[in-house]
């Protein structure tokens, strides 16, 4: 072991010599150094990492070499992203924005009733939502084209996770403390992930589980709009999928044929209409008008008809009037506030993935970037300011923003408008809906959430990725048999649980040489790839760990044993040195160095070298540090297979 | 988009020939087309992978092409590793097995005795649990050097977690009956850990977990004995190290002079012994002695002076005769069977780590392969024996094995030696205990628990993985402050977590060209590396997945960025083709399609080409899949960098 012994001092100095075989296979190849990485100390490492876990997209590039005047001014734009495009603001985006306002005001103000009738509370609230907010996000946001307001997927769980220990007819007052409490905990962890820039949590809500869980959720919610739809008075609380169907078909003595045939009518052209915009998106503008019109025209029916003595239950009485206050009705003690908090965690991870996917997507259509950490902040400050003000959970909404982007919006302006149309509403229109009946919300709803049941994604996950595919269905049956925070966290489970599979039971590959190169490829994969005889090639394609080092010492003892059988088998010579390709072992810990070693001893005595190939610089710096660098030698350590190829065949020839 | 047409046709057919350019930077260098892997179906892949997760070791394989005879025979041997020795067995290695078999009797002893007291059960439990379950391994366990028996982390688990709900004081009988039910779970836990294959399940403790935990265990363990070292009557039933301290220190009036000598001679009798069997392994026998010795000593010394009326307690009396059947202590129902079931799993896990890691180490001395799910399977049945006739958890103690290897154990006889000599001490010995202190108890379980504290290996872990140390850190303070299953649940999680930040936030890396070689490397490591005009090469060092997609993409657009910065800084021409590097995107999910697809319209919005650099086989399969490879057309795809690199270059040479 004589080479070994100034190998530490030979790998830390950082010199480029190259090291020039003179009888190697590939005449004149050039064997390099494999390289550390330049040395840095442990608080530089740290600091690089974290520069990566929280600023990878290095927000502050933008104030590097600038005055401290134009700093100044580009902090207030990236604080307040008004300040960027409203000097720039003219009559001519101003009237784009009215127009996209007004149209989505009309969507809005039917959609607040509605979604605040799922989330079991007052329908005056989903107004109140659709008040405020959006002012807050119009000055804080970054999206130019987001529609804000209440959503139907955090309306449901928050109406399901609350109703589940408060029931909002018994303790209405408790269960309305509870809502505002939760929605003030949902802006606070939103601006808290913003603020602390882990936004990246909400990645771990993969599209695939969101596919499951939104179609999931859009068929509870559509089932639990069978009440209003049939007219039923004495419904289950319950949000699973077998407690209310039974509830439906045990009450069908209280169906009602009037509820039933409004309600259909109109579902019928509410779909209709969706259906159309949805073929010709020039046609908008139908499917967005259509809610609004089939309140005006259901209330009218009632209205005229006195349907309301023939068992059309109504919408009655709404107070005139600005949005309360409700800061006094924020409790942070009590029983409750473990529900309170657990709610407002899950509306508010589920609201902020809805409104940073919904942003993202308009935001790419018009090659615009939308930073994500930010606008958690934006979407987290407006629903803390939203519980103050009779607001419940609010965000970015997908058909509210597709109108909004289809009406021409061009900035956050229109969702002035359609606050200033919601105000009047509220100031002045209140009584108008007196009359609506509850059926016509319902159909709101069902036309709403019966676009977030995606089947053709569904089918191209299990086209492309089983595994995706199976993240998805648990989300979609756990959401409608099990509940929804649970379907979610065993969606989420699932998913990560798929990353941790690839890495327990990472891919070996035996590898050949492609004839007439330097390269080596899977030899299943490719016919040009053939054997080099006496070499043994594997790659590994995960990072090494404590996870699979135990799994990856005994396939890589069955891949030796298996290749000496099929050496048998064709009279080929023997093996002398296996070559491990470590180009995809991204990282290593000491598990994974503990492996190499072992892995080296083991082959030692049965008289095989063993042979790294291109460690990348982690690696190397680990390998160097435990001190197992120096068992390895001159020969242990390539930059490729293929120079490792070259340079031992060439030492053998010298030394037979 | 003419090229891209017939694409997809063009990729699933598997025929190998080259495309060769004409005009390339490297004169005469071959175009190699990327493969798709060989076509399975759903069916067949999910059966290949099946085989990886639950058999890479391919324990068939001995099976294949033998006569039925053969097969019969060998299966025989595969269930009871004794058919394998046992013919070969012979009077020499009976020698060997007899000497170690009694060396570790003397040791196994003394140890079952206090092992059973760490667990709050009777001493004789002890004794009976180092007799039944030792045969039942010596039949059908694969190691030959294991020492099977109680050990100190389960004894330890066991007694903590059962002991905050039953006091085994005052329900003696309820607490022997949970203890036993409790060994039933772990054992089926056990053997169906093994029989399912799941045996990776405890690759999740990783090593930087298990120093930890070890130690703060030892702690604990050690702090819990100073009861009895001190001669406190009082003391807490707690676990924790604060609550046990203040214990100590309450109590001082109840501390015995009398106990506190005899207990801290005996204790620097075993340290001592047990250094020198350290320093000098050959002695091993004077540390494997040195309990025994304590206890005939000690026993002697309180017999003699009647020191028992002097404050020393003793163990008193202890019934002779064999293992009582206990089947009828089973109990599958009542309140307390969750703690049954969660003490067995937790004791379980911890035990069979302990177990595979000691048959292993041993293992690997002699160099011959123990089957970790087999030893499952074994270790798991004589739990399940030994809960039927009066045993508590047992495994292969490290210590004991350590004693067996150097006494010169040859085959699992040894065992059975051992099992003989504590039956004829629990036939005929068991009176001699009658005066044996409970100090010498306490000071022989110290002298145990001491070597687990292994601070060098800590050290090590400081040294190559800050985040491996931090593992180790989280388990030995949460055992210490928290509690041991849930300080054993933290660590695991930060050692997922660890996983999953590498998944979160993989490295990019921007490479360059090693000078006259085909060569890609990093350009930050290797000086001779550098940069290839009009070209950015970014290597990807991650699967690609849900969790990271958005981050990629930021990282991605910021690597552009900086790289347009610097053209502009250096005036070095324009950019226009990035190529990445995707040889260690091991695996890659529908989100990862959807990022390379967006990736690709982004930068052909900005005019810049997207390049794919060998892609492996499964990503390739996906991007077929999702028909996004059509979209790259013929120079969207490349085998090596090199090829990418020379191809597109000539390419624009011919098209300026």
């Amino acid at each position: 072991m004589g080479v070994n012994s100034n190998r530490a001092e030979d790998f830390s100095s950082q010199d480029t010599t190259l090291r020039i075989t003179t009888e190697s296979v590939m005449p004149g190849m050039e064997i390099h150094k494999v390289c550390l990485p330049p040395k840095k100390t442990t608080l530089q490492k740290l600091k690089q990492r974290l520069g990566e876990i929280f600023f990878p997209d290095d927000p502050l590039h933008r104030f590097k070499n600038r005055t401290w005047c134009k700093k100044l001014l580009l902090g207030l734009q990236f604080l307040f992203p008004i300040f960027q495009w409203g000097p720039e603001y003219n009559l001519k985006l101003l009237r784009s924005d009215i127009i996209s306002g007004l149209t989505i005001a009309s969507l809005a103000i039917p959609q607040g009733i509605s979604y605040a009738k799922l989330a079991n509370l007052p329908p005056i609230l989903g107004l109140y939502s659709s008040f405020v907010p959006p002012l807050i996000y119009s000055i804080l946001g970054s999206s130019r084209h987001l529609g804000v307001g209440p959503v139907s997927i955090a309306s449901l769980v928050m109406g399901s996770m609350l109703s589940e220990t408060v029931s909002p007819h018994d303790e209405p007052i408790l269960y309305l403390k509870l809502a505002f409490t939760a929605t003030f905990f949902a802006g606070l962890f939103q601006a808290s992930l913003g603020f602390l820039r882990l936004g990246f949590v909400i990645d771990f809500l993969s599209k695939a589980t969101l596919v499951g869980f939104m179609a999931g959720a859009a068929v509870i919610v559509s089932l639990q709009q069978l009440k209003g739809l049939l007219g039923i008075v004495h419904f289950t609380t319950k949000m699973q999928f077998i407690p209310v169907i039974s509830s439906v078909f045990k009450h069908r003595d209280e169906w009602s044929w009037q509820t039933i045939v409004v309600g259909f009518s109109f579902l019928v052209f509410l779909l209709t209409s969706r259906h159309i915009s949805m073929k010709r998106p020039k046609l908008f503008w139908v499917s967005a008008a259509a809610p609004l019109t089939s309140v005006i025209l259901s209330t009218l029916l009632v209205f005229c008809l006195k349907l309301k003595s023939h068992k059309i239950s109504v919408i009655g009485y709404l107070p005139k009037g600005l949005n309360p206050p409700s800061a006094n009705m924020l409790s942070f003690s009590g029983p409750d506030l473990a529900l309170a908090i657990k709610t407002g965690i899950v509306t508010g991870i589920l609201s902020l993935t809805e409104g940073i996917a919904v942003g993202r997507t308009f935001a790419a259509l018009k090659n615009y970037q939308v930073d994500g950490n930010k606008e958690m902040m934006a979407i987290g400050l407006m629903n803390m300011a939203g519980s103050c003000s009779s607001c419940y959970v609010t965000t970015g909404s997908f058909s509210r923003s597709a109108v909004n982007y289809n009406a021409g919006a061009q900035t956050a302006v229109s969702n002035i408008i359609m606050s200033t149309a919601v105000l009047v509403t509220l100031l002045f229109l209140m009584p108008l809906f007196y009359y609506t009946p509850n059926v016509i919300l319902g159909a709101i709803i069902i036309t709403a959430v019966i676009g977030l049941i995606d089947y053709q994604a569904a089918y191209r996950l299990w086209k492309v990725d089983k595994l995706d595919f199976l993240a998805c269905a648990c989300s979609f049956f756990g959401v409608l048999f099990i509940s929804v925070p649970l379907g979610l966290g065993i969606a989420v489970v699932v998913s990560v649980f798929k990353i941790l599979l690839h890495v327990t039971r990472p891919n070996t590959l035996i590898m050949g040489n492609i004839r007439g190169t330097n390269t080596y490829q899977c030899l299943g994969r490719y016919k040009e790839a053939s054997r080099v005889p006496s070499f043994l090639i594997l790659a590994i394609e995960s990072p090494i760990y404590f996870a699979n080092s135990t799994y990856l010492q005994e396939r890589i003892l069955r891949w030796i044993r298996e290749e000496e059988d099929w050496i048998k088998a064709n009279n080929e010579g023997t093996l002398k040195c296996v070559i491990l390709d470590m180009t995809a072992v991204t990282a290593i810990d000491t598990s994974g160095i503990d492996l190499v070693r072992e892995l080296r001893k083991m082959l030692e005595k049965r008289s095989f070298q063993l042979v790294l190939a291109n460690p990348v610089g982690s690696v190397m710096e680990k390998l160097h540090q435990s001190k197992t660098l120096d068992s390895f030698g001159l020969n242990g350590i390539y930059l490729t297979v293929g120079e490792a190829v070259a340079d031992i065949s060439a030492l053998w020839k010298s030394q037979p």
